[in-house]
């Protein structure tokens, strides 16, 4: 039994990334704006990019507003995907998605067999989360999923340049490091999850906020 | 009054480009899927792309099928856009959005000073067009639009590639081939009008279709 970042993995072990190539299939999954504590749905945006360069897919799913179906959503979205042969790393924007619907990076590493790559601008305040998670159901759930997103690591995407806060499942911290680095093209977070936000925005607000 | 391919601009002369930056600011816009000759509504796309590199926003509106809407839904989204300062030119998939919902380029072109370059990768069967257009209210000022759009030229975007179609508003032919040719950096069709069909698609199918 491999161990990652404490959590037992029940048999998978960590991809082997025997050589990280430029154009490296990853997908970058981000949400879209929408009004809190309503009952509606949150768009969820999937860009496939090869490396930090080329965008060669699209896809979306929608995900309860402070629901717990994500993880499954993702799950789903990814298996379906005719890009799924060539996914290497699927990269999220942190681990909560449409407000408090919290993905397990664990269970999506399972279903799929492709290492998740968790990436914050900044460190979560897990005391202030685990506050707002008490106003929901299955709180205590939800808090374990999270929780196995594991240890947040520092990583720099480019020398000088604020850290980026890093969570993995599947994939070594090195390995995750330099997929990092190598897809941070145009700004300090990789290419993958900047276009999901430009598009997750755009298509929800009718103009992209941010994307910088 | 100037004259561009025949129709005259009423005041309005073709912008001067001196010399063409490499991130030259050009947005392209897209539909999205529809079901034909019903009365919703077709997704619009429009990517903010520094030259053929880098993507820089996104816009979305909506536009009825088969309706008369696209013109000024389309002077809407780049007027209200805070790209509008830096945007050079305006690249369209064609001239008909949302199935014959047509839209007249030199308005475009006149109403937000931003000229207009509508890239075909087949060249139109303008016989079949007005046959299809007989059937709709309207269709002799719909014809009139798409004819404004002016003559068709050939432009290879690489060399010993099959050529685009091009039709122009406010920039001279030899500025738009050049602006065709340094936008193709990933295929055949210019990364804005590429990116903006693989987001249009995936956002209405749930995956992207073509694209390459």
């Amino acid at each position: 039994m491999s161990k990652l970042s404490g959590i037992p993995m029940e048999g998978l072990t960590n991809r082997k990334f025997w050589g990280i190539k430029s154009e490296i299939r990853v997908m970058g999954i981000d949400d879209g704006p929408f009004v809190a504590h309503t009952k509606g749905k949150a768009l969820l945006v999937g860009t496939v990019f090869r490396g930090g360069q080329w965008l060669d897919g699209i896809l979306r799913t929608y995900v309860d507003i402070d629901g717990t179906d994500a993880t499954q959503k993702i799950i789903d979205m990814v298996n379906k995907s005719r890009h799924k042969g060539q996914l290497r790393v699927i990269m999220t924007d942190g681990v909560t998605f449409g407000g408090f619907n919290v993905i397990d990076i664990q269970e999506i590493f399972r279903q799929t067999g492709i290492p998740v790559i968790v990436v914050s601008r900044k460190m979560p305040d897990f005391s202030k989360v685990k506050k707002a998670l008490k106003n929901l159901p299955d709180w205590q759930e939800r808090w374990r999923m999270l929780r196995t997103a594991g240890k947040i690591h520092q990583v720099r995407s480019k020398p000088r340049a604020a850290p980026v806060c890093v969570q993995v499942a599947g994939i070594n911290l090195a390995d995750a490091e330099q997929i990092v680095k190598l897809t941070s093209t145009r700004s300090l977070v990789p290419e993958p999850l900047r276009v999901a936000h430009l598009i997750a925005t755009g298509i929800i607000l009718g103009e992209s906020v941010g994307g910088v």
